[in-house]
């Protein structure tokens, strides 16, 4: 079942990564041009952007339409990183298996460059043309408000406050949803956005986009554990819940998500299939 | 002269703060708040968001339906001095007399909150219904090409990446123009796309804020250097030029920013007048 998914990612990560190309190409000239090119072109799985198109194309044919908007999804993501690894922040040496971007190119021009992509984002949604102006809006208005104070950066504010000793399941189901689970999760109710599906639809997408966000974090922070590449100062699920445990909250979350999208009419498998895709993760 | 834009500017700072704390009343129980609070805080004269307001006074009445646009510019100049003040960009330990933000709630907030506000920025106005779709998105796509790579960011990316020994004129005109002179330009532009004027008259508009953004900046260098308030580590009007040249320049730049708002045909003298303000600044 997960090969659906496995081959729709095959199949949509070049495009991605054209237009990716495309919506930095009139920087090429910019200073800041390789630190951005540096960050972008890391070897990311891209599957924020695959999930907002595995949306949309749960509903409607016509995927490349939606191509420019899952770019600015990335570009949220790699500044998300850019900003998390700093030394102030996760004091991340390495990211994907290369130096950081700060460790290549200074302190001072990473935080630019996070600054420049989370702009870049916003500027490349709100020049997306094959969708009307409400629909663009619509778009950012979500975007910008799950990314934020109560969103990505909310759960990123959670985690620098919190020590692995003061962590309780509250504060971790928080900082895991916020910090990962709300970006996957806009990527995957855009697609639902701009497919002009109704409110009842978009809620259930919503609250599978919700469930596998969080899921996605545990399962990461599973593998890191069993890698022993966890980082001592960071709570984690394995950590407060132990390796079994944890993997029976994924398994249940994964056992929710199925029931949400099982109620929703589809096109095809796709979004079903992501939910194989990431069981096969747990072994 | 400059009292017609005084008074405005007095009598719109009240308005500008009430917007100001309703743009973040939601996030009041965040763990960022107080953060956010204590920037935005800060007693900023509100300078650019009142230019919004007195563009936008220049063709029509009804200037509280441009205040939540306005305080969108506000949130932007904000996080750029966050993120300007950290350590790795330009050290300051203190801003408009306070401790600078990073010195009192740490580098990982500072960076944060910077980010949030950026982010709150494009929330706030994908947020605004007092105009149309197609006019609040290309709102977004100004301010949002005006404070990124090639623009504010860009500035600041060549600033970091210049030392004074090394800097020519056409790098300094550069960091200026884009560091402070985008900002100040979009919003006085922004006031002129919600007025719905004809491009003729917009681009005059941005020629005009182009050189009052510019000289703002020059003037701002004059009286730090005056003070004896200079960053070595910066390149400056006064120390490439002397202080007297530099007068000449911020002088002709605008008489030739008067010449420009002159051909413009402006329900009255706001706009006029903030370059006599300015002019006042000049002794």
């Amino acid at each position: 079942m997960e090969e659906i998914f496995i081959s729709f990612l095959k199949d949509k990560v070049n495009l991605i990564e054209n237009e990716l190309d495309k919506a930095i190409s009139e920087y090429k000239t910019s200073p800041l041009f390789p630190a951005i090119s540096y960050s972008l072109k890391g070897g990311g799985k891209r599957i924020r952007p695959v999930l907002l198109l595995a949306s949309y194309s749960s509903f409607k044919d016509d995927v490349e339409k939606a191509l420019p908007v899952s770019v600015s999804i990335e570009l949220i993501h790699t500044y998300s990183l850019i900003h998390d690894d700093l030394p102030a922040i996760d004091n991340a040496d390495t990211r994907r298996g290369r130096a950081s971007l700060h460790k290549v190119f200074g302190e001072d021009i990473a935080i630019l460059a996070g600054d420049a992509l989370l702009t870049l984002s916003f500027e490349n949604l709100a020049k997306v043309t094959s969708f009307n102006e409400k629909i663009v809006l619509r778009c950012i208005r979500e975007l910008s408000i799950n990314i934020g104070i109560n969103g990505m950066v909310g759960g990123q504010v959670m985690d620098v406050m919190t020590t692995p000793q003061d962590a309780t399941e509250e504060v971790l189901y928080y900082i895991h949803s916020k910090k990962t689970g709300s970006l996957m999760k806009t990527a995957i109710k855009i697609g639902g956005i701009l497919s002009e599906i109704d409110d009842e639809v978009l809620n259930k997408l919503e609250s599978f986009g919700d469930k596998i966000g969080l899921t996605y974090q545990i399962l990461d922070d599973i593998e890191d554990s069993k890698n022993s590449k966890e980082d001592e100062s960071k709570v984690t699920f394995p950590k407060l819940f132990g390796m079994e445990k944890s993997k029976e909250i994924a398994t249940n979350l994964l056992n929710e998500s199925l029931s949400v999208i099982e109620s929703v009419s589809l096109k095809n498998d796709l979004l079903k299939s992501f939910i194989y895709y990431l069981k096969s993760w747990i072994s």
